[in-house]
Protein backbone atom coordinates (compact mmCIF):
# COMPACT_ATOMS: atom_id res chain seq x y z
CA UNK A 1 0.00 0.00 0.00
CA UNK A 2 1.45 3.31 -1.15
CA UNK A 3 1.12 6.52 1.76
CA UNK A 4 1.85 9.84 1.58
CA UNK A 5 4.57 11.43 3.89
CA UNK A 6 5.97 14.53 4.00
CA UNK A 7 5.81 15.12 0.32
CA UNK A 8 6.81 11.64 -1.00
CA UNK A 9 4.69 8.60 -1.56
CA UNK A 10 6.05 5.59 -0.37
CA UNK A 11 4.77 2.09 0.91
CA UNK A 12 3.62 2.05 4.05
CA UNK A 13 6.17 -0.31 5.15
CA UNK A 14 8.57 2.42 4.49
CA UNK A 15 6.82 5.24 5.72
CA UNK A 16 8.62 6.53 8.95
CA UNK A 17 8.74 9.50 11.16
CA UNK A 18 11.25 10.53 13.78
CA UNK A 19 11.24 9.36 17.07
CA UNK A 20 11.10 13.02 17.94
CA UNK A 21 8.14 13.69 16.63
CA UNK A 22 5.81 15.07 18.64
CA UNK A 23 3.18 13.12 17.26
CA UNK A 24 5.00 10.38 19.05
CA UNK A 25 5.72 11.88 21.92
CA UNK A 26 3.11 14.07 22.88
CA UNK A 27 0.29 13.00 20.59
CA UNK A 28 0.42 16.81 19.43
CA UNK A 29 -1.40 16.35 16.17
CA UNK A 30 -4.68 16.09 14.42
CA UNK A 31 -6.54 13.44 12.12
CA UNK A 32 -9.55 12.92 9.96
CA UNK A 33 -10.75 10.07 8.50
CA UNK A 34 -12.72 10.68 5.17
CA UNK A 35 -14.97 7.90 3.01
CA UNK A 36 -14.96 7.55 -0.70
CA UNK A 37 -17.19 5.89 -3.24
CA UNK A 38 -15.74 5.32 -6.23
CA UNK A 39 -13.56 7.99 -5.91
CA UNK A 40 -15.61 11.23 -4.56
CA UNK A 41 -14.79 11.56 -0.81
CA UNK A 42 -17.71 12.03 0.98
CA UNK A 43 -17.86 15.48 2.79
CA UNK A 44 -15.14 16.46 1.84
CA UNK A 45 -15.23 20.49 2.59
CA UNK A 46 -16.13 19.53 5.84
CA UNK A 47 -14.01 16.98 6.64
CA UNK A 48 -11.23 19.93 5.32
CA UNK A 49 -13.32 22.82 7.45
CA UNK A 50 -12.77 20.40 10.78
CA UNK A 51 -9.11 19.73 9.82
CA UNK A 52 -8.29 23.48 9.98
CA UNK A 53 -10.18 23.97 12.70
CA UNK A 54 -8.56 21.54 14.92
CA UNK A 55 -4.90 22.89 13.90
CA UNK A 56 -6.11 26.43 14.52
CA UNK A 57 -7.29 24.81 18.25
CA UNK A 58 -3.65 23.21 18.76
CA UNK A 59 -1.79 26.72 16.86
CA UNK A 60 -0.20 23.85 14.30
CA UNK A 61 0.85 26.60 11.24
CA UNK A 62 0.30 24.70 8.22
CA UNK A 63 1.95 25.96 4.84
CA UNK A 64 -1.07 27.04 2.80
CA UNK A 65 0.72 24.80 -0.37
CA UNK A 66 0.21 22.14 1.33
CA UNK A 67 -3.00 22.72 2.50
CA UNK A 68 -4.11 23.32 -0.69
CA UNK A 69 -2.49 19.87 -2.05
CA UNK A 70 -4.58 17.67 0.50
CA UNK A 71 -7.60 16.82 -1.59
CA UNK A 72 -5.34 16.19 -4.70
CA UNK A 73 -2.99 14.43 -2.67
CA UNK A 74 -5.79 12.00 -1.63
CA UNK A 75 -7.05 11.57 -5.38
CA UNK A 76 -3.22 10.78 -6.40
CA UNK A 77 -3.25 7.97 -3.56
CA UNK A 78 -6.83 6.48 -3.86
CA UNK A 79 -5.14 6.33 -7.91
CA UNK A 80 -1.92 4.55 -7.16
CA UNK A 81 -3.72 2.25 -4.56
CA UNK A 82 -6.59 1.07 -7.17
CA UNK A 83 -8.56 2.63 -4.94
CA UNK A 84 -11.04 5.22 -7.58
CA UNK A 85 -13.41 2.12 -7.75
CA UNK A 86 -15.85 0.90 -4.90
CA UNK A 87 -15.42 2.36 -1.35
CA UNK A 88 -12.21 3.73 0.41
CA UNK A 89 -11.36 5.10 3.43
CA UNK A 90 -8.70 7.76 3.51
CA UNK A 91 -7.17 9.02 6.93
CA UNK A 92 -4.90 11.94 7.29
CA UNK A 93 -2.83 13.06 10.62
CA UNK A 94 -1.27 16.14 11.07
CA UNK A 95 1.57 16.98 14.03
CA UNK A 96 3.46 19.96 14.48
CA UNK A 97 6.39 18.15 13.41
CA UNK A 98 9.69 17.07 15.04
CA UNK A 99 11.48 18.56 16.96
CA UNK A 100 14.91 18.11 19.51
CA UNK A 101 15.41 18.18 22.27
CA UNK A 102 11.71 17.28 24.04
CA UNK A 103 10.15 20.17 25.37
CA UNK A 104 6.87 20.37 26.19
CA UNK A 105 6.32 23.97 24.79
CA UNK A 106 6.11 24.57 21.20
CA UNK A 107 9.38 24.77 19.37
CA UNK A 108 10.39 28.47 18.87
CA UNK A 109 10.51 28.72 15.88
CA UNK A 110 7.95 26.53 15.00
CA UNK A 111 8.95 23.18 12.68
CA UNK A 112 7.03 21.84 9.44
CA UNK A 113 4.22 20.11 10.82
CA UNK A 114 4.47 16.08 9.63
CA UNK A 115 1.37 15.83 7.58
CA UNK A 116 0.52 11.69 6.69
CA UNK A 117 -2.27 10.27 4.56
CA UNK A 118 -2.68 6.64 3.91
CA UNK A 119 -5.80 4.78 2.13
CA UNK A 120 -7.54 1.71 2.86
CA UNK A 121 -10.30 -0.20 0.97
CA UNK A 122 -13.33 -0.15 2.69
CA UNK A 123 -16.22 -2.39 3.47
CA UNK A 124 -19.44 -0.93 5.42
CA UNK A 125 -20.57 -3.00 8.24
CA UNK A 126 -23.73 -3.59 6.18
CA UNK A 127 -24.61 -6.95 8.23
CA UNK A 128 -24.47 -5.23 11.56
CA UNK A 129 -26.13 -2.19 10.21
CA UNK A 130 -29.46 -4.66 9.97
CA UNK A 131 -28.87 -6.05 13.12
CA UNK A 132 -27.93 -3.94 15.69
CA UNK A 133 -24.86 -4.07 17.72
CA UNK A 134 -24.42 -4.78 21.59
CA UNK A 135 -22.63 -2.16 23.62
CA UNK A 136 -21.52 -2.11 27.66
CA UNK A 137 -21.31 1.43 29.28
CA UNK A 138 -18.19 2.53 30.49
CA UNK A 139 -17.00 5.70 31.79
CA UNK A 140 -16.07 8.61 29.80
CA UNK A 141 -12.12 9.35 31.08
CA UNK A 142 -11.01 11.30 28.03
CA UNK A 143 -10.27 14.49 28.38
CA UNK A 144 -11.82 17.37 28.15
CA UNK A 145 -11.03 18.77 24.40
CA UNK A 146 -12.93 16.02 23.11
CA UNK A 147 -14.34 18.81 20.24
CA UNK A 148 -10.57 18.69 18.99
CA UNK A 149 -9.68 15.51 16.58
CA UNK A 150 -6.62 14.65 18.09
CA UNK A 151 -4.66 11.35 18.39
CA UNK A 152 -4.88 12.06 22.20
CA UNK A 153 -6.81 8.37 21.51
CA UNK A 154 -5.50 5.81 24.20
CA UNK A 155 -8.66 6.44 25.86
CA UNK A 156 -10.80 5.32 23.37
CA UNK A 157 -8.24 2.78 22.17
CA UNK A 158 -9.06 1.21 26.14
CA UNK A 159 -12.74 1.44 25.80
CA UNK A 160 -13.16 -0.39 22.68
CA UNK A 161 -11.02 -2.99 23.61
CA UNK A 162 -12.76 -3.38 27.09
CA UNK A 163 -16.19 -4.05 24.41
CA UNK A 164 -14.44 -6.10 22.38
CA UNK A 165 -12.90 -8.25 25.22
CA UNK A 166 -16.18 -7.99 27.24
CA UNK A 167 -17.97 -9.93 23.80
CA UNK A 168 -19.71 -7.46 22.41
CA UNK A 169 -18.84 -4.26 19.57
CA UNK A 170 -18.57 -1.30 21.20
CA UNK A 171 -19.69 0.81 24.39
CA UNK A 172 -21.42 4.22 25.50
CA UNK A 173 -19.43 6.21 27.43
CA UNK A 174 -20.80 7.72 30.50
CA UNK A 175 -19.54 11.39 31.99
CA UNK A 176 -21.59 13.25 35.02
CA UNK A 177 -24.68 10.48 34.48
CA UNK A 178 -24.98 11.34 30.85
CA UNK A 179 -24.13 9.40 27.40
CA UNK A 180 -21.55 11.70 25.76
CA UNK A 181 -20.10 8.77 22.52
CA UNK A 182 -18.90 5.60 21.74
CA UNK A 183 -14.78 5.26 21.65
CA UNK A 184 -15.42 6.46 17.87
CA UNK A 185 -19.09 8.05 16.99
CA UNK A 186 -21.46 10.43 18.26
CA UNK A 187 -24.84 8.86 19.48
CA UNK A 188 -28.41 9.76 19.30
CA UNK A 189 -31.83 8.17 21.30
CA UNK A 190 -35.04 8.28 20.16
CA UNK A 191 -37.87 8.52 21.72
CA UNK A 192 -41.47 9.60 21.24
CA UNK A 193 -40.24 9.91 17.66
CA UNK A 194 -37.49 12.26 18.19
CA UNK A 195 -33.72 12.41 18.40
CA UNK A 196 -31.91 13.23 21.29
CA UNK A 197 -28.19 14.15 21.30
CA UNK A 198 -25.23 15.59 23.47
CA UNK A 199 -25.30 19.56 22.20
CA UNK A 200 -21.93 20.59 20.93
CA UNK A 201 -19.79 21.22 23.32
CA UNK A 202 -16.05 20.12 24.27
CA UNK A 203 -17.56 16.90 25.62
CA UNK A 204 -18.25 15.92 22.33
CA UNK A 205 -17.29 15.24 18.62
CA UNK A 206 -18.90 17.42 16.33
CA UNK A 207 -19.03 14.35 14.00
CA UNK A 208 -19.57 14.82 10.30
CA UNK A 209 -21.94 11.96 9.83
CA UNK A 210 -23.59 13.36 12.83
CA UNK A 211 -23.64 16.36 10.73
CA UNK A 212 -25.41 14.32 8.21
CA UNK A 213 -28.16 12.88 10.45
CA UNK A 214 -28.89 16.27 11.63
CA UNK A 215 -29.62 17.36 7.69
CA UNK A 216 -31.87 14.46 7.37
CA UNK A 217 -33.51 15.08 10.35
CA UNK A 218 -35.03 18.08 9.15
CA UNK A 219 -35.57 16.46 5.69
CA UNK A 220 -37.73 13.97 7.52
CA UNK A 221 -38.95 16.44 9.88
CA UNK A 222 -37.90 14.49 13.24
CA UNK A 223 -37.37 16.89 15.26
CA UNK A 224 -34.23 17.08 17.46
CA UNK A 225 -33.32 17.50 21.00
CA UNK A 226 -30.01 18.75 22.01
CA UNK A 227 -30.20 17.47 25.59
CA UNK A 228 -27.75 14.70 26.19
CA UNK A 229 -29.09 10.91 27.33
CA UNK A 230 -29.26 10.37 31.15
CA UNK A 231 -27.60 7.31 32.04
CA UNK A 232 -30.86 6.77 33.92
CA UNK A 233 -32.79 7.30 30.87
CA UNK A 234 -31.51 4.56 28.73
CA UNK A 235 -33.96 1.93 29.00
CA UNK A 236 -37.05 4.62 28.27
CA UNK A 237 -35.56 5.05 25.06
CA UNK A 238 -37.37 3.83 21.83
CA UNK A 239 -34.04 3.52 20.15
CA UNK A 240 -30.58 4.09 19.94
CA UNK A 241 -27.79 4.84 17.36
CA UNK A 242 -24.17 5.76 16.23
CA UNK A 243 -23.03 7.97 13.97
CA UNK A 244 -19.40 8.07 12.48
CA UNK A 245 -17.51 8.09 9.28
CA UNK A 246 -16.75 4.40 9.61
CA UNK A 247 -19.07 2.99 11.80
CA UNK A 248 -21.80 4.45 9.38
CA UNK A 249 -25.59 4.81 10.54
CA UNK A 250 -25.34 2.01 13.32
CA UNK A 251 -28.31 0.63 15.68
CA UNK A 252 -27.48 -0.15 18.94
CA UNK A 253 -29.84 -2.92 20.07
CA UNK A 254 -28.72 -4.37 23.46
CA UNK A 255 -26.98 -2.15 26.18
CA UNK A 256 -25.54 -4.29 29.49
CA UNK A 257 -26.89 -7.21 27.89
CA UNK A 258 -30.37 -5.53 27.77
CA UNK A 259 -32.76 -5.35 25.11
CA UNK A 260 -33.06 -1.47 24.26
CA UNK A 261 -36.62 -0.49 22.85
CA UNK A 262 -37.51 -3.86 20.83
CA UNK A 263 -33.81 -5.08 20.42
CA UNK A 264 -34.12 -4.62 17.24
CA UNK A 265 -33.10 -1.85 14.58
CA UNK A 266 -36.64 0.63 14.94
CA UNK A 267 -38.21 2.74 12.34
CA UNK A 268 -36.28 6.05 12.97
CA UNK A 269 -33.02 4.54 12.35
CA UNK A 270 -34.05 2.71 9.59
CA UNK A 271 -34.94 6.12 7.73
CA UNK A 272 -32.08 7.67 8.88
CA UNK A 273 -29.72 4.81 7.17
CA UNK A 274 -32.29 4.91 3.66
CA UNK A 275 -31.83 8.58 3.38
CA UNK A 276 -28.06 8.38 4.73
CA UNK A 277 -27.20 5.60 1.84
CA UNK A 278 -28.79 7.67 -1.04
CA UNK A 279 -26.38 11.06 0.48
CA UNK A 280 -23.48 8.50 0.13
CA UNK A 281 -24.26 6.85 -2.98
CA UNK A 282 -26.41 9.20 -4.63
CA UNK B 1 23.63 12.39 19.84
CA UNK B 2 23.41 8.16 20.52
CA UNK B 3 20.13 6.93 20.59
CA UNK B 4 18.44 3.41 21.75
CA UNK B 5 15.61 1.89 19.29
CA UNK B 6 14.28 -1.44 19.23
CA UNK B 7 17.63 -3.22 19.85
CA UNK B 8 19.92 -0.52 18.09
CA UNK B 9 21.96 2.55 18.72
CA UNK B 10 21.75 4.87 16.14
CA UNK B 11 22.03 8.50 15.65
CA UNK B 12 18.90 10.60 16.75
CA UNK B 13 18.64 11.35 13.42
CA UNK B 14 18.12 8.10 12.06
CA UNK B 15 15.93 7.31 14.76
CA UNK B 16 12.68 6.50 13.08
CA UNK B 17 9.50 4.63 13.99
CA UNK B 18 7.04 3.58 11.51
CA UNK B 19 3.76 5.51 10.85
CA UNK B 20 1.84 2.91 11.28
CA UNK B 21 3.36 3.23 15.38
CA UNK B 22 0.44 2.78 17.53
CA UNK B 23 2.49 5.85 19.61
CA UNK B 24 1.98 8.32 16.65
CA UNK B 25 -1.20 7.42 15.66
CA UNK B 26 -2.88 6.41 19.16
CA UNK B 27 -0.78 8.28 21.69
CA UNK B 28 -0.63 4.64 22.76
CA UNK B 29 2.21 4.13 24.98
CA UNK B 30 4.09 4.89 28.14
CA UNK B 31 7.22 6.90 28.97
CA UNK B 32 9.61 7.87 31.86
CA UNK B 33 12.31 10.17 32.81
CA UNK B 34 15.01 9.65 35.31
CA UNK B 35 17.64 11.76 36.54
CA UNK B 36 21.52 10.50 36.19
CA UNK B 37 24.72 11.83 38.28
CA UNK B 38 27.93 10.79 37.64
CA UNK B 39 26.32 7.98 35.78
CA UNK B 40 24.15 6.55 38.82
CA UNK B 41 20.29 6.51 37.84
CA UNK B 42 18.63 8.27 40.10
CA UNK B 43 15.55 6.13 41.96
CA UNK B 44 16.29 3.76 38.97
CA UNK B 45 14.42 1.18 40.43
CA UNK B 46 11.21 3.20 41.47
CA UNK B 47 11.16 4.17 37.59
CA UNK B 48 11.20 0.43 36.47
CA UNK B 49 8.46 -0.48 39.04
CA UNK B 50 6.10 2.50 37.41
CA UNK B 51 7.69 1.83 34.03
CA UNK B 52 5.90 -2.07 35.07
CA UNK B 53 3.04 -0.47 36.70
CA UNK B 54 1.92 1.35 33.57
CA UNK B 55 2.60 -0.88 30.88
CA UNK B 56 0.55 -3.87 32.85
CA UNK B 57 -2.12 -0.58 33.17
CA UNK B 58 -1.95 -0.44 29.12
CA UNK B 59 -2.06 -4.38 28.98
CA UNK B 60 1.31 -3.81 27.29
CA UNK B 61 3.28 -6.97 27.29
CA UNK B 62 7.07 -6.40 26.98
CA UNK B 63 9.22 -9.37 27.06
CA UNK B 64 11.62 -10.02 29.86
CA UNK B 65 14.66 -9.93 27.72
CA UNK B 66 13.64 -6.55 26.72
CA UNK B 67 12.58 -5.43 30.44
CA UNK B 68 15.54 -6.90 31.83
CA UNK B 69 18.38 -5.27 29.18
CA UNK B 70 17.04 -1.80 29.90
CA UNK B 71 19.36 -0.79 32.80
CA UNK B 72 22.73 -1.89 30.39
CA UNK B 73 20.34 -0.41 27.65
CA UNK B 74 20.93 3.00 29.56
CA UNK B 75 24.32 2.79 30.78
CA UNK B 76 25.63 2.00 27.05
CA UNK B 77 23.65 5.48 26.01
CA UNK B 78 25.26 7.58 28.39
CA UNK B 79 28.42 5.71 27.77
CA UNK B 80 27.84 6.03 23.84
CA UNK B 81 26.88 10.11 24.73
CA UNK B 82 30.16 10.82 27.01
CA UNK B 83 27.45 11.39 29.46
CA UNK B 84 29.18 9.48 32.51
CA UNK B 85 29.89 12.67 34.12
CA UNK B 86 28.00 15.37 35.48
CA UNK B 87 24.05 15.25 34.86
CA UNK B 88 21.78 13.60 32.62
CA UNK B 89 18.47 12.88 31.98
CA UNK B 90 17.53 9.76 30.22
CA UNK B 91 14.08 9.23 28.26
CA UNK B 92 12.39 6.16 27.78
CA UNK B 93 9.13 5.44 25.72
CA UNK B 94 7.74 2.24 24.91
CA UNK B 95 4.29 1.85 22.81
CA UNK B 96 2.27 -1.22 22.14
CA UNK B 97 4.20 -1.61 18.18
CA UNK B 98 3.46 -1.20 15.16
CA UNK B 99 0.23 -2.74 13.51
CA UNK B 100 -1.29 -2.66 9.91
CA UNK B 101 -4.24 -1.57 9.29
CA UNK B 102 -4.65 1.18 12.09
CA UNK B 103 -8.05 -0.15 14.29
CA UNK B 104 -9.21 1.11 17.84
CA UNK B 105 -8.86 -2.67 19.10
CA UNK B 106 -5.50 -3.93 19.91
CA UNK B 107 -3.89 -6.17 17.82
CA UNK B 108 -4.47 -9.38 17.74
CA UNK B 109 -2.05 -11.35 17.96
CA UNK B 110 0.08 -8.68 19.90
CA UNK B 111 2.91 -7.49 18.02
CA UNK B 112 6.56 -6.25 19.13
CA UNK B 113 6.33 -3.04 21.18
CA UNK B 114 8.79 -0.38 20.43
CA UNK B 115 10.96 0.61 22.50
CA UNK B 116 12.93 3.87 22.30
CA UNK B 117 15.85 5.41 25.17
CA UNK B 118 17.70 8.51 24.91
CA UNK B 119 19.81 10.59 26.74
CA UNK B 120 20.19 14.04 27.42
CA UNK B 121 22.63 16.41 29.32
CA UNK B 122 20.87 17.99 32.31
CA UNK B 123 21.61 21.23 33.86
CA UNK B 124 19.32 22.11 37.01
CA UNK B 125 17.48 25.41 36.95
CA UNK B 126 19.61 26.35 40.10
CA UNK B 127 18.75 30.03 39.91
CA UNK B 128 15.28 29.22 39.73
CA UNK B 129 15.31 27.27 42.68
CA UNK B 130 16.66 29.83 44.70
CA UNK B 131 14.47 32.79 43.11
CA UNK B 132 11.16 30.58 42.99
CA UNK B 133 9.20 30.72 39.68
CA UNK B 134 5.80 32.20 38.48
CA UNK B 135 3.03 30.49 37.60
CA UNK B 136 -0.92 31.17 36.50
CA UNK B 137 -3.72 28.64 37.39
CA UNK B 138 -5.59 26.71 34.40
CA UNK B 139 -7.85 24.22 34.44
CA UNK B 140 -7.04 20.68 34.16
CA UNK B 141 -8.76 19.15 30.93
CA UNK B 142 -6.60 16.26 31.16
CA UNK B 143 -8.17 12.80 31.32
CA UNK B 144 -8.95 10.39 34.46
CA UNK B 145 -6.26 8.24 34.33
CA UNK B 146 -3.24 10.78 35.06
CA UNK B 147 -2.00 8.24 37.40
CA UNK B 148 -0.46 6.41 34.38
CA UNK B 149 2.60 8.13 32.82
CA UNK B 150 1.48 7.75 29.19
CA UNK B 151 2.21 10.28 25.93
CA UNK B 152 -0.59 11.50 26.31
CA UNK B 153 0.52 14.63 26.76
CA UNK B 154 -1.30 17.28 24.49
CA UNK B 155 -3.16 19.16 27.12
CA UNK B 156 0.45 19.14 29.13
CA UNK B 157 1.97 20.57 26.67
CA UNK B 158 -0.85 22.99 25.43
CA UNK B 159 -0.90 24.49 29.81
CA UNK B 160 3.17 24.59 29.67
CA UNK B 161 3.08 26.71 26.23
CA UNK B 162 -0.04 29.00 27.55
CA UNK B 163 2.00 29.70 31.02
CA UNK B 164 4.93 30.68 28.59
CA UNK B 165 2.79 33.06 26.13
CA UNK B 166 1.32 34.48 29.26
CA UNK B 167 5.37 35.44 30.41
CA UNK B 168 5.23 33.02 33.38
CA UNK B 169 7.02 29.57 34.11
CA UNK B 170 4.09 27.52 34.54
CA UNK B 171 0.71 26.78 35.94
CA UNK B 172 -1.23 24.87 38.73
CA UNK B 173 -3.43 23.51 37.04
CA UNK B 174 -7.40 23.23 38.84
CA UNK B 175 -9.95 20.26 38.63
CA UNK B 176 -13.04 20.24 40.18
CA UNK B 177 -12.04 23.28 42.40
CA UNK B 178 -8.26 21.75 43.44
CA UNK B 179 -5.25 22.20 42.46
CA UNK B 180 -3.92 18.73 41.18
CA UNK B 181 -0.76 19.30 38.92
CA UNK B 182 2.01 21.06 37.17
CA UNK B 183 1.75 20.16 33.27
CA UNK B 184 4.50 18.23 34.65
CA UNK B 185 5.20 17.85 38.48
CA UNK B 186 3.29 17.52 41.73
CA UNK B 187 2.28 20.13 44.06
CA UNK B 188 2.83 20.68 47.67
CA UNK B 189 1.26 23.34 49.80
CA UNK B 190 2.89 24.50 53.29
CA UNK B 191 0.52 25.56 56.43
CA UNK B 192 1.63 26.10 59.41
CA UNK B 193 4.26 24.06 58.90
CA UNK B 194 2.79 20.74 57.81
CA UNK B 195 2.68 19.75 53.62
CA UNK B 196 -0.52 19.33 51.69
CA UNK B 197 -0.87 17.21 48.90
CA UNK B 198 -3.21 15.71 46.14
CA UNK B 199 -3.55 12.10 47.95
CA UNK B 200 -3.02 9.36 45.04
CA UNK B 201 -5.24 8.42 43.15
CA UNK B 202 -6.84 8.70 39.42
CA UNK B 203 -6.04 12.62 38.96
CA UNK B 204 -2.58 12.63 39.71
CA UNK B 205 0.75 10.93 38.75
CA UNK B 206 2.43 9.38 41.48
CA UNK B 207 5.84 11.57 40.93
CA UNK B 208 9.16 9.47 41.65
CA UNK B 209 10.47 13.04 43.28
CA UNK B 210 7.13 13.27 45.45
CA UNK B 211 7.96 9.78 46.78
CA UNK B 212 11.31 11.58 47.70
CA UNK B 213 9.33 14.63 49.51
CA UNK B 214 7.32 12.21 51.34
CA UNK B 215 10.45 10.41 52.56
CA UNK B 216 12.24 13.47 53.41
CA UNK B 217 9.15 14.93 55.11
CA UNK B 218 9.22 11.84 57.56
CA UNK B 219 12.55 12.58 58.16
CA UNK B 220 12.13 16.19 58.83
CA UNK B 221 9.26 15.62 60.96
CA UNK B 222 6.90 17.34 58.75
CA UNK B 223 3.51 16.41 58.96
CA UNK B 224 2.14 15.78 55.47
CA UNK B 225 -1.81 16.13 55.27
CA UNK B 226 -3.17 13.88 52.15
CA UNK B 227 -5.59 16.91 51.38
CA UNK B 228 -5.71 18.58 47.47
CA UNK B 229 -5.14 22.15 48.20
CA UNK B 230 -9.18 23.85 47.08
CA UNK B 231 -7.98 26.93 44.68
CA UNK B 232 -9.44 29.60 46.96
CA UNK B 233 -7.62 28.35 49.61
CA UNK B 234 -4.00 29.38 47.80
CA UNK B 235 -3.19 32.14 49.33
CA UNK B 236 -3.61 30.81 52.79
CA UNK B 237 -0.60 28.91 52.56
CA UNK B 238 2.60 29.97 53.54
CA UNK B 239 4.86 28.27 50.49
CA UNK B 240 3.87 26.28 47.87
CA UNK B 241 6.79 23.99 45.35
CA UNK B 242 6.75 21.88 42.37
CA UNK B 243 8.19 18.29 42.89
CA UNK B 244 9.31 16.35 39.39
CA UNK B 245 12.22 14.72 37.99
CA UNK B 246 13.08 17.29 36.05
CA UNK B 247 11.57 20.33 37.83
CA UNK B 248 13.64 19.42 40.83
CA UNK B 249 12.09 20.80 44.09
CA UNK B 250 10.79 24.31 42.99
CA UNK B 251 9.36 26.94 44.91
CA UNK B 252 6.46 28.60 43.38
CA UNK B 253 6.36 32.29 44.71
CA UNK B 254 3.84 33.85 42.80
CA UNK B 255 0.40 33.07 41.30
CA UNK B 256 -1.79 34.50 38.93
CA UNK B 257 0.53 37.97 39.29
CA UNK B 258 0.25 38.14 43.20
CA UNK B 259 2.78 36.96 46.32
CA UNK B 260 2.14 33.91 47.85
CA UNK B 261 3.23 34.02 51.23
CA UNK B 262 6.40 36.04 51.52
CA UNK B 263 6.82 35.84 47.38
CA UNK B 264 10.09 34.20 48.48
CA UNK B 265 11.09 30.40 48.72
CA UNK B 266 10.44 29.93 52.22
CA UNK B 267 12.11 27.72 55.15
CA UNK B 268 10.39 24.61 54.20
CA UNK B 269 11.30 24.38 50.49
CA UNK B 270 14.63 25.17 51.31
CA UNK B 271 14.78 22.34 54.17
CA UNK B 272 13.12 20.28 51.36
CA UNK B 273 15.63 21.03 48.84
CA UNK B 274 18.89 20.84 51.15
CA UNK B 275 17.54 17.14 51.97
CA UNK B 276 16.86 16.45 48.31
CA UNK B 277 20.45 17.56 47.20
CA UNK B 278 21.19 15.14 49.85
CA UNK B 279 19.59 12.14 48.50
CA UNK B 280 20.51 13.07 44.54
CA UNK B 281 24.07 14.45 44.93
CA UNK B 282 24.91 12.18 48.33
Amino acid sequence: MQVYLNGSFVDHNEAKVSVADRGFIFGDGIYEVTRVVNGSLFREKEHLVRMDQGLKSLKIDLDDSVRNAIPEISRELLEKNNLLDGEAAIYLQITRGTAWPRTHTFPNPAVKPSIYLSVSEFSPHTELHKTGVDVITLADVRWTRCNIKTVQLLPNTLARQQAIEHGVNSALMIRDGVITESPNANIFGVKDGALYTYPESNYILSGITRGAVLEIAEKLDIPVHFNPIREEELFELDELFFSGTTTDIQPVTVVNGKNLGTGKPGPIVKSIQDEYRKLLYG
